[in-house]
């Protein structure tokens, strides 16, 4: 019955960003720059590392050229950077970065709410960004966000997110991430998702699976998406972090569940499960706050 | 690619007895008894009320009889009683249970440990408390643990569990439940487990899996299940409790999370999660303790 799955999965970690991005707390940008490190140290080959958004709108994240300058840079790992728009991209250019990420949502409601634009208006600005971003020899991911249910819009038909990435494919985009951003999606919703985006031709081999564990779902998503052939799945260490436009919106899959689950189903990603979370530990000491991952605490019972 | 599910499954909500079974608070048997009718009210039709074991060992279930005999009995609800030995089965009969659940494990070092026997001693003690139980007209259903690994031996070959679930079956169970009792398992042991179960004979009518979601992959393991036609699942509301014998297992799977994900796969179950939710929160403000399921709070941020 079980069809046969990648051997190999690469994880974008996204703590560092979309995790502490929420955070209640700020951090210095001695220990984000620590934080990163250490997660490329565990094996990781792909970090997000910050956004370079209006400090006044993050301010979390506004020593991004800072933290970006700060990191050890190490020829296996990509470092990622958001960047909203041509600004952000000019200073994540100028820090450095070759790895953007931009990001928009399938509904117009969540769009509205987070960057003050419909779908087709978001779209429309980002394609200057890739444009330039690629003309510019970077490697560019795009984020789609509410593939799978809006906070806004409820129910999304699984043909908006696909419209929206190869939107995003044809403007020059390399690789795309599906946001679960509220954590509604069961595996059935992973393979309508999909199947949409088979429609509308996006390559498999293109398509990320962002997914949260709010419901405590992910990993069922994450079976469902390897079983269809993804092999690309974003994380964040001790599950930090959400999405601060989805109220209610918690519970970015941990790494350190994603790491547990892919080894066991015996697929590789040479990640170090107790190197992320000792990472994420350390951070989470910081935060003041106990991590959601439940592997991480499986893994810290097991030290003691 | 996704295998046809089954249109309905059967929960066994485990969460009066598994769950408070390891509640350092002692409840009284009057939350008991509304815990339980609350989650009949909830439409699950089949709950696990208590166990009559031997109350030294377990004394936070030494009301038993009392709890059983408090409980408003529904024709459309299968209470069940755990019963560890003769003794045990006579008081659940005398109390008027009628399903009634036996337990061993896959493995020699957790039986030793929880019932001071071999897989082979423990099972040839519960064979006569099976006919036994079968003559007096009752239900049963067998538990086997540590299917998936074990705490003290493990891991464990497949068949082990298989050949365990034979026996209970030879020996007159209805049904049997696998329990994955540390919360290790990935798909890929459910459908390794599963296969051992056909090889042996098991029929897939006669199997539920009981898993935890120790590292949070319960839910893709119920997936896996599902797509190998299993619509037998165990779960506990709010996924209070885990097991006592087995050092750092903890985490049944949530009612509330399954309960969900059945729901958003279009299968059937009956079963009003916000119910469930009420009925675990009123336990959890007794216990004093959060309640680790994540639909329940994704519900209870949606109800503020």
């Amino acid at each position: 019955m079980s069809s046969a799955l990648p051997p190999r999965v690469r994880i974008v970690e996204v703590g560092p960003r979309d995790g502490l991005q929420n955070s209640p707390s700020r951090l210095t940008t001695d220990v984000k720059i620590a934080f990163v490190d250490a997660l490329s140290e565990a094996g990781l080959t792909d970090v997000e590392v910050t956004s370079f958004v209006r400090p006044d709108r993050v301010p979390q994240l506004a020593d991004a050229s800072e933290v970006m300058g700060g990191i050890t840079r190490n020829p296996g790992v990509r470092h990622w950077a958001l960047v909203p728009n041509a600004k952000g991209l000019a200073g994540a250019i100028e820090s450095g970065v070759t790895n953007v990420a931009v990001f928009t949502a399938a509904t117009d409601g969540f769009n509205r709410a987070n960057v003050n634009a419909s779908v087709e208006e978001s779209l429309a600005r980002l394609k200057p960004v890739i444009r330039d971003a690629k003309d510019a020899g970077l490697r560019v991911r795009g984020y789609v966000s509410t593939v799978f249910g809006c906070p806004y819009d409820g129910e999304v038909e699984p043909v908006a997110g696909a419209r929206v990435s190869r939107t995003l494919m044809d403007a020059g985009a390399d690789e795309i991430s599906l946001g679960d951003t509220i954590g509604v999606a069961a595996p059935g919703d992973v393979d309508a998702v999909l199947d949409a985006h088979e429609s509308m031709g996006v390559s498999r081999d293109a398509i990320g699976l962002h997914l949260h564990d709010t419901r405590g779902t992910a990993l069922a998503n994450v079976y469902a998406g390897l079983q269809r052939g993804i092999a690309v799945f974003d994380s964040s260490a001790g599950g930090l972090g959400g999405c601060p436009f989805a109220p209610g919106a918690t519970g970015n899959l941990a790494t350190e569940d994603l790491v547990y689950f892919l080894g066991r189903l015996g697929i590789e990603c040479d990640v170090s499960l107790a190197k992320v979370a000792e990472a994420s530990g350390a951070v989470g000491a910081e935060i003041g706050r106990p991590l959601p991952s439940r592997a991480r605490a499986a893994w810290e019972a097991s030290t003691r």
